[in-house]
């Protein structure tokens, strides 16, 4: 497949539906709704969203079943960009080469633009309107399960302990895999598991497209810190170097850089390995996990 | 009926849920589970929840059924009363007579307590082991209904326009209505209106109860905007008079105090009307409709 002019389409795709599903910045309150397409449309990689689609179709359904499900997923990993940039967290400037929300807005505004953002995604996921030939009880299992990835157990809980672990001297290996898990991992997890949810999937593939899911998203996260090191500043949109400037925790900090790309490599083949159920239909998700491994940004 | 000894039981079989439902302080993360604990646990009057367990019993229902929905309302009205009182926001110390979560917990974890709050909302309502009995279909609404009155175009919106509003020379009323419907209005309609629907409330039924929770709202709010004037710092648990002090925007302020007083007693009596279709089983509803206007803190 040409993996190159699949990405290229599917972003645009995400990005219509982002833009239809989004409030119009001319809506009241408009400094809110234009803090919230600021982040949204800032070139992000829509890597969870075209996950989804692609989890979607791998179990034999329509990617437009995954489709809002997708967009309410980019939200919310948007929100918590926003929110992990703030003076308080991160207290990063730039993102994706662009000021951070923040930056432009004001700390409030950003604060209440990942609050609507995040709020936002749920009432999309239970929007009445949209997506009616879902199964109600799919659509349920659809939000609890991104309730509980991007939450305390989750996403949230990973951004905890990422900070309370900053510039400690000794991290230990359990303590990085557990960040990375939940801080990056459990999105991508709740993506595909979603995407087969909405897809239609049985008891099999489910279980199949969660294992791809971990093994996936541990492998982002690792492949992230790898490029914090080898990555420039240009290709990345922030700065390179920055998270052992701060003492973050990582995998090359942990267990060195060799180990790490092995750990990569590893994580990598777990996934394909996971996909080994389904025929070519599942392409499209090999080919995003090679990607998420050898990207450089 | 007697209010104070029903108001009393209310709270504590809420408080008893909440405890329940909430992550226990012993869960990993320890840190954003004791924060989120602390502020749900520090003396709030759980109207919201009241009042949608009360709306559940008035179109007939049991009140067993909405109560995980009504601890999610006041998780989400939790979250917003954390990220408000940030310093970015409105740079509270105090509230309900205790340091704000910031001042204990510092800014990230607030912050965070705030977005595990909100998401933790959301996992409740959907829930699959909880509230088995619900139909889908019904929790589908119920979940929409609630994010529809927390985002950009309910309670968050109001909370944009609250901030932007603040310290303009001129406010005119339909500003400062749009407000107070948005920023307290919305989150109180959701309530009542979530309560009936999981009470099994018909159209007509259904209608009223909004009706009832729109003028509820206000009113609440209106008579919030008074008790900045008129209460005690000790009653009110913060410091009064501090919505003037800051310029914010309040009825007494655009229209002054006896109007802001025959407006509050002019939206209790909507409200009552709005209920004139259901018997004695509405009577919490319009006792907590007339403590709302009359309550001291």
């Amino acid at each position: 497949m040409d993996f190159k002019n699949y990405l290229k389409e599917r972003i645009t795709l995400v990005d219509q539906a982002l833009e239809q599903y989004l409030p119009a910045e001319g809506k009241r309150p408009e400094s809110i709704h234009k803090a919230m397409r600021y982040s949204i449309f800032a070139g992000g990689k829509r890597v969870r969203p075209v996950l989804m689609l692609a989890a979607a179709e791998a179990v034999g359904g329509r990617l437009e079943a995954a489709l809002p499900a997708a967009c309410a997923m980019e939200m919310i990993h948007t929100y918590s960009l926003i929110h992990d940039d703030l003076p308080a967290m991160d207290n990063d400037d730039f993102r994706r080469g662009r000021p951070t929300n923040h930056k432009v807005f004001g700390e409030a505004i950003a604060i209440l633009a990942g609050d609507g953002l995040l709020t936002e995604a749920f009432k999309l996921l239970s929007d009445l309107e949209v997506n009616k030939d879902i199964a109600d009880k799919t659509r349920l299992a659809v939000i609890s399960e991104i309730a509980t990835c991007a939450g305390t157990f989750g996403m949230v809980g990973g951004q905890v302990v990422d900070m309370e672990s900053e510039g400690k001297a000794e991290l230990d290996l359990p303590t990085v895999q557990y960040i990375h898990i939940h801080k990056t991992g459990a999105l991508i997890k709740a993506a595909v598991v979603a995407g087969a949810l909405l897809g239609g999937a049985d008891e099999k593939a489910l279980a199949a497209i969660r294992s791809y899911g971990e093994a996936a998203g541990l492998a982002f996260q690792i492949a992230d810190d790898i490029l914090d090191i080898e990555g420039t500043t240009e290709e990345l949109g922030k700065d390179a170097g920055s998270d052992s400037q701060r003492g973050k925790a990582t995998y090359p900090s942990v267990i060195g850089l060799p180990a790490a790309r092995q750990a990569a490599q590893e994580m990598l083949q777990n996934a394909m390995q996971s996909l080994q159920i389904f025929g070519t239909a599942a392409d499209p998700l090999r080919e995003i996990a090679r990607y998420i491994v050898e990207r450089k940004n």
